[in-house]
Order: C-alpha cells, then structure tokens, then sequence
C-alpha cells in the first residue's frame, strides 16, 4: 500500500518531526535542580534550534563548524584563550559588557577589557610617565575622575596600558619587561595627568582559526587605536574602559566592536617645539588628550 | 551639570545600546564575498545574541562558558570527539538529521550516524552472523527492504552494528577485534535476514566535560537499546537509523534524543527450546524482530 503526498504534506510533517524533537530536548532539563542552570540550557536550546532550523545547516556545515570548534580548542592554552578571541569577534564579549554595565546618567562608557590587563602594574605619580620606555610618540593625558553628581573622586586607582608603536603589548614579548603600564590615584580635586604614548593600532593574534575566520568572511583582525583604562574606588562601580583616537580609520571597523562614540577623543598633535604641560623637554611631534571620567555609583 | 535620568530611561537607552552593537556585528559582515558563508555568520550573532540577551548572561557564566568549551576542546583527539558529543546531548545532531532527512511518504525514518560505525565491516551472507561471537543473547533480525511505491530492493547494501553485552563496541577495546558489526545484501525480493544480539543498553562515554554537564543538570548519559543499520544503494536515499526495543524503560529519555517511534519494534522472546527461523540450535533464551525498510528516492 503506498500514499501519495504532496509538498505541502512533507513540509508540514518536517515542521512537526522538527518542532517535537525540540520540545523533547527542552524537557529533558525538567530534572535540573539549579534553576539559572536549568534556564540557560533552556534557552541556549531554544535558540541552537532556531539557528539551525532558520538556516537549514547542512551536515556538511555541521561538520564544518564541528571542525572549527575543534581547532579552536587545540590552539588554546594557558596563554592563549581563542574561546575569547572567538567571543571578541562575534560582538558577544562587547554584549555582554554593554548588558551588564547599564547606561546610568551620564557615566563613563565601559568597553572590553582585553587580554593584555596585568594584575601588579608599577605606581606612578601624578605627571609621571606609564610608556616605561616603550617606543612611540609621547602624548600627554588628563582629565579627572567625577562621580554622576559631578563631585570629583579623590584617590580613585587609574590603571593604564597600551601597546607599543609597533603594536604590541610588552607581555607579547619574550624578555620580561614592563612597558606600557602603570597605575597612579586621582589628587585632592579628583584630577589624573600623565604621559603615556598616543596609541597606533594593532591586530588581535590572527594566526589560528579566528584569523582564519575573520579572513574567510573579509574582515581585517585589526583594533581600533586605543589606551586602556581601568578606574576603581570603593563606594563606585569599577569603570573598565578604553580612549579612542578621533580620526582613526579604523573606528568604524574595530573587530572586537569596542568603539563608543562617547570615548573617541580628541588627540592634538603638538610640534616638536611646542612648550609640555609639564615643562618636560620633547625632541619631536608630541600630543595631548582629555578624558573626563564619571564613575556609576555601585 | 547633571541630569536626572528614571529608570525607564535607562532600560530604553540599554536596550538602544544592545541593538546598536547587534547592528554594528551584523554590518561587519558586509564584504564577505561567500553568500552562504555570510548568511550562516548574520544568523548565528543574531541568535547568539538574542539568547544572551535573553538570559542577561552575567559575566561569571560567560566565564564558565568559555572554561567548558575549552575543556570541551582539551579532551576531543583523534579518537574522542567531545563536540559532536556535545551536539548529540543538545538535539543539535538529531535536530540536523531531522532537518536534512526530509519526511518522504513512508519512508523510513533516520536517526544519529553515532560515532562507532566503521569502514569495512565483514560481509555476511542472508542468515549470517553479525556478532562475531560477541556475548549476548541471539537476535533473529528479517524485513525486506522496498521502495515508496512498494517494490522491492533487490541488491540494497545493508550495513548493521551493535554494542556487545557489556554496553561497548568493538572498536572501544584496546584489542584489533571486529565483532557486532557486518553488512550483508538484499536477495532477489529484497529481503535480508541475520543473527545479531539482542540490544541492550549503554552510556554515551561520561567521563568528560559533556559527562560533568549532564550530571549537573541531573540527566543520565544511557542510550535506550538499539542495533545500528546504513541501507544504500544506487537510485534511493541512503538510510542511517536505528531500530529500538519495545518495553525498554529508557525510549523516553535517550540521552542523544535518537528514538522516533516508527523505529519502536517488537523484539519477541523465545524460550530455549523454541526452533529457530533457520534451524539453529541455541541453548538459552533468543529473541526475534521484523524491521521493514522503505528507502526515499534520492
Ligand atoms: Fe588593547
Ligand atoms: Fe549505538
């Protein structure tokens, strides 16, 4: 005995073999004792399912996928997280912190924290030097550290760091040096001043399979020039963050989508002869940036 | 100057934020010169992100996320592969099984490939043993195999593997041995008929990262009872599926998701000294399923 069935059929009993299997798995998490748990698997469920039903993955790409996954596993170790990297170029690392760092009034911005952060960064005073004698154009930095009510916040710790002007943070290197990065408190009035270097850009490590990817799909690896900030003060939330150089032709392309229009500033560049905040002696083009920084209360 | 921003304010200026970035990731795949590729890469950020969205994942769990999958990737080698694991425990093989075995008249239904067929099986006679001496209880094992319209196959490549008594195949001991695994062909009716063993039951392997999951959210790693079959043959769809137990306790929550109930059968038990379909002497119990195949044309 045979039936004839039409599409229409076929498709509707795809649909519905489809849509079972679906509800099937979610009930298999019926017996999970930790809610959050048994929520996140829920949804992350629902939504694997919607990916691959919207798309009609073939197994082909399924295998695919499988296979990137596994290459990205492989080249992860100790120094080097490409889970991260992965998360970084697919928007979800910036999502995660624009969700958990809510807009509140008019404070500071936060972005991506990077893998460059160095716990132990040396002290310096205000007006001292974080570039640690890395090379790159000198370029002076101030501003001061206010809070949502517009009172300034003595004693808050500003940690700083950046990549040198050949695009590489001083971990990058073999030696052991410390250049880049320093931390020093805001003053009685809630001011910050210091030199540093003016930032260039640099790719995010593209040799493994991210890079692969970002080349498949026609996207450069590079960063948007940047100097990284991280303000912490008891009584505020800690403000993780970037500066941005307006201008930049890579503020609209940044790969790991950290840009915010309010943290693209202005560096003026000084010539060689023009007279430093500080009276310090430059033998060349220097600049100067501003960042006021306002902390969310906690 | 400070402005007084309510709550719902800030809600609509996160949320503003949130798809802002989602854009922003979308956009970046605007040159990629491969039309599928780009397509695949917009639908997975925009359900990647509607689920953290979803779930407001903080940046503790977005950690943890990242510690599995890299754990996930350490323990997948040449001969564990823990990501396919992965997708078989979340539906996601079955679902793509689903997806790209499209219901077709009465065709029979497909089910996981599973990771234990292997290339170059024996080739058994009609009749023939499938064990190879693996310990279980006899299984007599005929259908016929036709196509939508009802004819028969003659010809048809019939593949068959199973776990042994024990809950492991083959290929899961440190010895060469090839047992529970043959392939046999359909005769001029399109009929096949051989010896295996009974099903029985047997843990997806647990010892890893996918293990530790489906222990956390409190479900057990057993696969209900089955015997592999691959049917091919030029002209018909190739068919990958499984046949279950009727009565066995765990078709309700086969940990890959694999049973569909047209793949339910009678597996009838018989006495010691009940004759055999061929005349076979066997000291102990035996048991005997029917399992009709109908291919989809390709
Ligand atoms: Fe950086
Ligand atoms: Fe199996």
């Amino acid at each position: 005995m045979t039936h004839d069935h039409s599409a229409p059929d076929i498709a509707a009993e795809r649909a519905r073999r489809e849509q079972d299997l679906l509800e099937r798995v979610l009930r298999s998490f019926d017996d999970c004792a930790d809610p959050r748990l048994k929520e996140l698997m829920r949804a992350l469920v629902r939504h694997l399912h919607a990916f691959l039903r919207e798309v009609r993955l073939s197994e082909e790409e399924w295998r695919k996928g499988v296979e990137f996954l596994t290459r990205v596993g492989h080249i992860t170790d100790d120094v080097r997280q490409e889970f991260i990297l992965l998360s970084d170029v697919l928007g979800a690392s910036m999502q995660m912190i624009t969700m958990n760092n809510p807009a509140h009034g008019d404070a500071t911005e936060a972005t991506v924290l990077g893998p460059f952060f160095v716990d132990g960064a040396p002290r310096i005073e205000l007006g001292g030097d974080v570039s640690g004698g890395a090379p790159g154009e000198p370029c002076w930095v101030e501003g001061t550290v206010r809070d949502t009510a517009g009172a300034a916040v003595p004693g808050a710790r500003v940690e700083v760091w950046e990549a040198d002007a050949d695009g590489f943070y001083d971990v990058q290197y073999d030696d052991d040096r410390t250049m880049g990065r320093a931390h020093l408190f805001t003053g009685p009035d809630g001011e910050y001043r210091f030199w540093a270097n003016t930032p260039t850009p640099y790719p995010i490590p593209h040799d493994g399979p991210v890079g692969a990817l970002l080349a498949a799909v026609g996207r450069s690896p590079m960063r948007a020039s940047h100097l990284h900030f991280l303000v912490k003060v008891d009584g505020y939330r800690t403000l993780v963050t970037h500066i941005f150089v307006r201008g930049d032709d890579l503020l609209e392309s940044d790969t790991v989508f950290g840009v915010r229009d309010s943290l693209v500033k202005d560096f003026e560049s000084r010539p060689a002869d023009t007279p430093t905040p500080d009276g310090r002696a430059i033998n060349g083009l220097w600049s100067k940036a501003r960042f006021e920084i306002v902390l969310a209360p906690v």
